[in-house]
């Protein structure tokens, strides 16, 4: 891979999609990040969020190998020209991130980058959770998009075979970890480094690896919203099915306008020329 | 108040249904529990699900004045033949609740007895739900129906105007609090008293009165549903009404069963008779 200079950036922005997971339960034949909601694959509508924010500058796609082909032919057909990589993920969700961050190392990516990792099941994201987590980084070295929770949080603990309450958290202060969550390199490079080192540790968040083993580097909160959600069995697919809806009559309407200020555009062209 | 002895169970079970919030936000000429879905109102939804399980004794409504009119009509209407009383509730989910605890006490309903508190806009709680919250009062004197959390709860803290990861609790650990939430009433009117005499605290969860107040106290987890959710928006509506409509699927086919199962026994008494 090479990271294209961006002169108008002071450092690269690469979103790391991941789309390794193999979600049997959801479909035996059809992997979840391959099922189409709206009309499109949801690994798509993932990658085309990162494709069509202008700040993004490269984007990396984690695949199973058994998708591989798959996905490599969904690309190239949208012709999203960002993409400069589709990698093999690992096990579990933390040996594709680790597998990315390797890639990113060898490919010589600078210390300062900042790295925006995504799950490829979460098809909604907003362009400004994507603008949110890149201008954090201005400030922290991470972030997260998160949402605030509606419903109290309850943390529990074992009693015998029951779970009962240990704590109520104040409401203001829980929040619904979503993606993308975002680093500078060396920051969640170094992360990975620590957390390695700890035969204990099976983190299942990028997050939690700054927390857990950097607890110093406070980690933002950037505002995510309800229908960044992550589709996780096919329960999801109304819900989703409907949001893609409002959002591609959203994005009709959007180019409707666009098309027209392109025509009043060259309405007023003619009518200066003559 | 009268409450009925019930020569099957050691202690009245008496359900208090919370209706008096006023969400004006959602509809200003109609209140949210009033709002129809599946073509009842929901406040309807939350009271059938109590009257129809065989095990409770009583149910007390609380309802915002403006609209006691209203649901009095709807009881009366349903003939909901377990609704003791309607009351007016307070500013506040604390004040009415306590409205609740201090008209119970007033009609000398034992200490024994099991509270359950249940939010009006959560419709669809499951009979698994209420069964599971009176059953744990027999092991404990609190309980609470909640979710397991799906997402990585966060909880954050905040740092100049900025809200940062605080930490990460382990995610078997993280539920989403719903309601019935259950008490023994002794302990949920001692857990009242001791919160009203600290001018600090103004909980927004009964749970949370006992947690912070009778530490010593624990509270079982009682496993809810995703579809027991909080009608809180209008955009819950469309959610709402899918639910609505699995149920009343459901349960119409439940009946066709029991009138099929009727129909044979009646047969099956004819052939006897011949």
């Amino acid at each position: 891979m090479s990271v294209r200079e961006n002169k108008n950036q002071s450092a690269p922005v690469v979103a790391v999609v991941l789309a390794a997971g193999f979600g049997t339960r959801f479909d035996p034949d059809n992997p979840k990040q391959l099922v189409s909601v709206g009309g499109k694959p949801i690994v798509c509508w993932s990658i085309e969020a990162f494709e069509r924010c202008a700040r993004v500058t490269d984007i990396v796609v984690v695949v199973n190998p058994k998708v591989r082909g798959e996905v490599e032919r969904l690309i190239g057909e949208a012709g999203y020209g960002k993409v400069r990589v589709v990698i093999d993920g690992g096990e579990e969700r933390v040996d594709s991130t680790a597998a990315a961050l390797g890639m990113l190392a060898a490919a010589g990516i600078p210390d300062e980058a900042k790295i925006l990792i995504h799950d490829a099941v979460r098809p909604f994201v907003a362009e400004s959770a994507i603008d949110g987590s890149i201008d954090a980084l201005d400030e922290y070295d991470a972030a997260t998009v998160a949402f605030a929770s509606t419903d109290t949080v309850l943390l529990t603990r074992d009693l015998g075979d029951r779970k009962v309450v240990a704590s109520v958290p104040d409401r203001p202060d829980t929040y619904r970890a979503q993606t993308p969550q975002s680093f500078r390199f060396a920051t969640i490079r170094h992360a990975y480094e620590l957390a390695a080192a700890d035969p204990d540790f099976h983190p299942t968040d990028d997050t939690r690896v700054v927390v857990d083993y950097m607890p110093d580097v406070p980690v933002a909160i950037v505002a995510g919203s309800e229908t960044n959600l992550k589709i996780t069995t096919l329960a999801d697919i109304p819900v989703a099915e409907r949001i893609a809806a409002d959002l591609t009559h959203h994005m009709t309407r959007e180019e409707a306008k666009a098309r027209m200020h392109a025509m009043f555009a060259g309405a007023a062209a003619q009518m200066h020329r003559r």
